[in-house]
């Protein structure tokens, strides 16, 4: 109730805080007999690791994960696995000062209040630092959908107002790699790197945009009332910290077009399958996965940590001064594509276990 | 598992169709003692009915509401109170044609594909009818939120390419309903009007974006990890039918800005309570309200049904031409209105017991 | 989260009270296609209808069943099924004296410290008489278990001291339905009888205990923590009104064992599958079963009202004197054995489900 | 969904297996503020632990309880409490031959059936050793517990056919941990202990009884259709490994008694409350708390595993003979004690939280 799992089918739970000795998450509901092991999900915390380039955090995080259950001689065992990732950095004394004030749009005004307590060290429970777990698990949730050739991609479309218009088919991950920024649209990618230079360089931040697409996807995957495919998409795009909006499809564009533009006209193609023409309804209708890519888009907010004087209140409301301190990133964006993928793995696979109890 | 529950603390479980007997819901959790009968609950359907003006839909649903338990003598008894509306106009065999194709971007495809069976009249269970008996739902939840003073206000901020630039301060519910639009901006409410009935004399449909805030919210609500408050508020908003999007305070628009432009400042107002200059936020921080009004849009799109020629497939993919028939909405704006106060109200209201739950 | 929901995947949720207009239930998780109608619900109700004999309540519960969502053209269709149960003899004034004092062993008196208010009239949401309800879920839960050709059977096997030994293996339903006591033992049942009929004649009331197998049970249901196959049933038997204890395979007396006697030993049968010899285990090990029959017993309670005086307490805490009336069960347990099938169908439906789900 | 979790409000998801590098759990649900150590928590675990005498396994688990997440400061911060054990001895090679055939009475061949693969070290998920992790959830839930006055009293009430027939008013937990039996009853505590050495030295194992009386329980805890609080506590009682039976006040033995003898009469004690002559009820009515002690029972079958020769088959089916090795419990319930203790400290403080949640 306290809100640390994701899932039904397959369920995340996640805990842990920025700096304390560990954090981790269990995951319940892989079936039994797929192969796993630390190597397997390394690879997706070392895409979220920050210090990969001069666009993002140079803090160090090892970020190794250990899975402490679940598993035997290299296959999964169907029972609950537990993943942890020691944290090499913990609790320290530089926090003294942040814990007399509310830094600006950061959860410490929030978590003092509902809480009456907080942990101060690096944002505690509130750091983007938890959702390496949710990375971790979803490695595994990935493995299992590329065994039925699911295939996730995610991007960097838009830093501030820098906008790709790359068509969603030309992109591959090996494109997406292939530039620090995780964008794979070389007419816009080098504009977006020096605007997060730039904005590094003031000590000030900036936002965007990550779209995600789906690829082979499932026919017939979320549920008719409350938990529409799109819906728990959208709760676990909206849980990842920073993000402000989510939209799949045609989206707030949308809502500008006529009806008669806006509908994805069927058609049979040459394997015989009903496809759509457009795919406005980003790959869903009625809350079910139509079997075209699932197209969406989250809003990321800019960073709210500067290297800059800014005004703010102490714990008893009167004006105080602070300034950023330490390694933060000046863009979210290039680290948010691999969580995007990993909550995009998570909500898919619960829907794909779902549809599998309930088929005849 | 069917997700037809919403709510965890504050729950509601859907059940019912378009054309079928009766639809309701299940409401767990409200708490004994509050006065409630079904005039409480009757205004709140009606200002989601059909047929009240010429911009939606003529169809006369009378949505009589029945509280069938959970009630004595116009008290709660904190147990599951069972909301009925039963259907006037139940399955007819007017519906035969449409058994035999997929209309665009509608649920049919999708529901035959995943079920081998599908409620033709009406669109069954994928029918926006359904969000009736969650509106009678959110007419509980709100009678336990204005116990607490918080007020929910809803309206149109957008039909097609018309956009309202009124302050959010500024509106009430008043103004909101001063006309069959539900837009409080006496600006543009006649543009939109007309763009309304031009695009209904075409036998067309146009989108828009419903605006929400709520006011007097508590400190508090909302919890870490993927339970944030604005996750499950764009989990209740992207389970309306034809929404295709959220987000909240500064949203998609904010991505464009800077950290320093972004954060909002804190400062001591005059009752002494911390307060933020702006609200981009949205007034939610790390998931959890932060006493600033809430404030978020929902992208909706243009309804699928027209009153023009349309290509599609029958049931094995062949092409065939259908028109859409009886009486549709040509924009479903003014009715997302009542919906989006109601899933709000479902939110906030589970929050607000869960908050109660680990209060010290 | 107020309890009124039992299962996962094929999940009941319960609303109404005694003598309210009408009581049900909604059903999530029936898979699509299945063939249903009212008449394959009311046989099951029926014979959980008070009236049936002498030895049970002469009150008249029409218990007619509609089914109001979920099924077309007779055919579930995957979505939530609504059952409603209308009561023919809604809340009259007759129950004014029982608002001024507390039954002993019903729950009036712990609603009226945890609610602050309760439905007198019946008893209300405490009533027995919702299970009505669920004997009606399980109904759509037996025919779903049918088609795998899993049996339930239940029988009443003590009334007081009054003990059957027949063998299990033995119990047919047709035995169990052949006598109003549901007890299959002819060596017994005329006792059983007589039995029911003296503590009636007394005004008074006795207990028993019924017993409950599951033939052609799959191997493989069951989860290996909390939701051992055998801890879910537990739950849904004691939520059984009236009931005290449960056991399974060897029980309370198995305790007196020792291991060397108490282990099932495996074989292989003509068949070549792997059973055991004896059943202690109850057809569970670890939490799952192994494939041999479910075999558990559930204790239930004389019934609390008496047609005789009884001391007890007015809302002051005050002594007052009281005399049951109206017509009341001097046995429950005939009624109980369609309850406790019921109850058992669910179970066993969820965790089918749950095992389709994982299953690779 | 594969059932590792238990609770609502206070919820713990366990993960782990008996030769794996850990065990533990996360604990969700705990409100704020409240001091916790590793000190609180590991004298229950040393409750739980193997070789504290001759009557149970001289297994040596050292049990240290890690912290890794949800205190600061020695003050829980109202976030997840990440619980981990690691363990001494790991996964070795010891168990191969146990990998060829599936011992009578364990899990072996259920988790084989349902996963197509087992952890064979210890059982693996399925051996009592998960039960650790649920003792130190149990502790902080103690803690919580305790702060509101409420006493969790458990102790072993009968060994094989040795029963005690002491008052459970007179039980303290002193009395209980005066012997390594842990029966307060001094009339036959020596029978016990003999009765349990007898049965080592012949490699046999002897089963029991454990019951419950939880003091000072707070008025309304229970819901009232399914989630009685009796039956949260068998669900929670069927849940520890080798438990076959449950029962709550009269149980059993109280269907052979007539309504006018077990009837708990009301009474106005002299404090003013409300109270029963009787408990037979066991302190639930409706499935609600009434104010009365809880008190109830619960079956332990002999251990499965035995220091003799027994027939069993292998994989395939065959015969085979088998002799259990190492050092395992003659007789469990002297560590069930601390599990009973810990498990209905779960319950009751889900529970409690549940009560605050809705209480006006």
């Amino acid at each position: 109730m306290s809100g640390d799992s994701i899932g039904k089918l397959f369920k995340v739970t996640n805990w842990g805080e920025s700096h304390g000795p560990a954090l981790g998450c269990v995951v319940e509901g892989c079936p039994s007999g797929l192969s796993l092991s630390e190597d397997d999900i390394q690879p997706f915390l070392d895409r979220r690791r920050p210090g990969q380039s001069q666009l993002v955090t140079q803090r160090k995080e090892g970020d190794k994960v250990r899975i402490l259950s679940g598993v035997v001689d290299g296959k999964t065992t169907g029972t609950a696995i537990s993943l942890m990732i020691e944290n090499n950095n913990p609790r320290s004394k530089d926090y003294s000062e942040f814990a007399k004030l509310f830094r600006p749009s950061h959860a410490d005004f929030t978590y003092q209040k509902k809480y009456g307590i907080r942990d101060v060290a690096g944002g505690g429970r509130s750091s983007a630092r938890t959702t390496a777990a949710n990375v971790a698990a979803g490695a595994i949730a990935s493995k299992l959908l590329a065994s039925q050739k699911i295939e996730i991609v995610s991007w960097v479309e838009a830093v501030g107002d820098i906008q790709s218009t790359m068509s969603p088919d030309k992109v591959t991950t090996a494109l997406v790699e292939s530039n620090p920024v995780r964008c794979p649209d070389s007419n816009v990618v080098n504009q977006m790197e020096e605007k997060i230079l730039e904005v590094r360089k003031q000590g000030d931040t900036i936002g965007g945009v990550v779209r995600c697409v789906v690829r082979n996807m499932p026919l017939g995957l979320g549920e008719p009332l409350f938990d529409k495919l799109e819906a728990d998409l959208a709760k676990a795009m909206m849980s990842i910290n920073a993000s402000k909006g989510f939209e799949i499809g045609s989206g707030f564009e949308g809502t500008k077009m006529h009806g008669s533009e806006h509908n994805d006209i069927f058609y049979k193609n040459e394997a015989g399958e009903v496809k759509t023409h457009t795919n406005y309804s980003g790959g869903v209708q009625g809350g079910i996965s139509n079997g075209m890519d699932l197209d969406f888009k989250v809003a990321f907010k800019p960073v709210a940590t500067l290297m800059q004087n800014q005004q703010t209140v102490d714990l008893e409301g009167n004006p105080i001064e602070y300034h950023g301190r330490g390694r933060h990133d000046p863009c979210v964006l290039p680290r948010a594509v691999p969580i995007v993928d990993a909550m995009t793995a998570l909500v898919i696979c619960d829907h794909w276990l779902r549809y599998r109890a309930y088929q005849s």
